[in-house]
């Protein structure tokens, strides 16, 4: 199981119906989370997301992308954690996440390390990876890919009981690509049974940027997309300026990496009465785009999933 | 005009309903913010209290009471404020709050001054004074009281036209206390058509304490008094030794200071299924006994306001 959950789709202010930046990913019981702007603990708990996580990776040392740090901290403490967590963020942004994590003077029931990683650093899973990746910002700033590793190929049931296989456990050896040895002693080759590994899945969230070079790289093929769109072409000189994209921008990159899905994300408070506008205009585009809405919750498939097949 | 707003009512965590402690009061046209717990600036906004403030007021540095100091300062400066802002803090909270208020480095557009205030000093506003009084906590901490001035008494109308005051400008320097001369050469006394002064309103918000003999000294005759009650009786030692209050405790605070109203706040999450327990233990102390809730706002008329006064 993949999913990614919204706990906060707003800009540097939040508004009545969307709260600052933070995005939950949750993959097979491994819960991530990527930035965490004042006030996600409480979206946390309003969305069902849990405390169970031990990564939280800050794209940039904006204060809509980590106040909430604190808060909760202090709360998992208050719940009686005691395993370890261990924060992730830019180069640079360290010194100020420990100090935000060690203001008053509080103590913390467990360990809470801060940890900077390089662009094409990752955080390790089982099977799986969260790459960090360079965005184009106004300070130093990451955005992280959750990237798993390729899947063997389908399995050709029919076939295998054609070869006289037995069902059985030697249809996973072959699967894993072992050599079978029949009772009537001939030799199966799983290159006969098993197609040709298939591509692990990828969801890509670029916290803030201009549109890049590097987030298309990363993103070639992606499952999904959560791109920053901050503002609609109107205000294209102001996001330039800025270090942010526009509707336009978003989906321009989405459409030339290939991605199957893309979703906005980081909306300007200008935008609370009609955030329609920047869909349509990312729609002109990418005419799939999405807008993600605070508490919006999405199962990533894979990408070849045919009906029937065991949900991932 | 003298109103109060919950804005959050929890005590340590937030629950999905209540959000961590902050209460703004405004008299007047004049805003104060007591305590600022994370998410407070998303509360202000939900409960349409406005950004219309020039004095925070923080009782202790529990991360609860001022973690969202710093969120609502930057949207202060991204709304362009340009007017200055003070922060009052007990003895040594100065350099925490200053440190959140530049953490990151980001550079806020207005002046955010941090002022530490010993017990029995006030913020002084036009008619009234927000004092500081000792509360009893795990660590140093103050509560606050907003105490206005003494009114002028009653002006008795009949009695002045029965005396041939003509009707105007003459009754109002009367009641400001002038001796006034009447055409016919008499001199009106004052004295004889204005009553005895009458006490302004006041209303007390205790932050964290244990119920104390200083909160019953500020509290004596307030109109409205804001008494954390984290804990039922069932917790009272864990109320002692975290240096809090029952609802029980609480009450009988109310009681002693012979106080007009008291809502209770400041509510453990081990309530938020049933908080009405505490409401049934405070009444039987304090049998009006009120329990605050985010988003509830609550009018404080004067004590001796008769049917037919302008509204205060």
């Amino acid at each position: 199981m993949l999913r990614l959950t919204f706990l906060g789709t707003a800009s540097s202010r939040p508004t009545v119906s969307r709260n600052v930046s933070s995005l939950a990913l949750k993959r097979e019981g491994r819960l991530f989370l990527l930035d965490c702007g004042e006030g996600t603990q409480r979206q946390m708990m309003r969305y069902g997301v849990g405390f169970s996580l031990d990564d939280i990776l800050i794209t940039h040392l904006h204060s809509d992308h980590y106040l909430g740090l604190a808060g909760l901290l202090r709360t998992m403490s208050l719940q009686g954690r005691e395993q370890p967590l261990r924060i992730w963020a830019p180069p640079g942004a360290g010194e100020t996440l420990r100090a935000l994590r060690d203001l008053g003077g509080d103590r913390l029931a467990f360990d809470a390390s801060v940890h900077e990683l390089q662009a094409g650093e990752a955080v390790e899973g089982e099977g799986f990876r969260v790459e960090a990746f360079a965005t184009e910002h106004t300070r130093r700033s990451l955005g992280y890919a959750l990237i798993e590793d390729a899947r063997p190929g389908r399995f050709d049931v029919a076939a295998a009981l054609a070869l006289g296989v037995p069902e059985g456990p030697l249809f996973g050896r072959l699967h894993r690509g072992e050599n079978v040895d029949l009772e009537d002693g001939r030799r199966v080759d799983p290159a006969e049974l098993v197609g040709p590994p298939r591509a692990g899945r990828k969801v890509v969230y670029t916290g803030d940027t201009c549109p890049s070079r590097e987030t298309v790289r990363i993103s070639r093929g992606a499952d999904l997309l959560v791109h920053e769109a901050t503002f609609t072409e109107h205000e294209s000189v102001r996001a330039r300026e800025t270090g942010h994209s526009t509707a336009a921008g978003a989906a321009r990159i989405a459409r030339e990496a290939g991605v199957r899905r893309l979703v906005l994300t980081h909306v300007s408070a200008r935008y609370a009465e009609r955030p329609g506008q920047l869909l349509e205009e990312a729609r002109t585009v990418f005419p799939g785009a999405e807008l993600a809405r605070d508490g919006w919750s999405a199962r990533v498939p894979f990408g070849d999933a045919e009906p029937g097949d065991p949900d991932p």
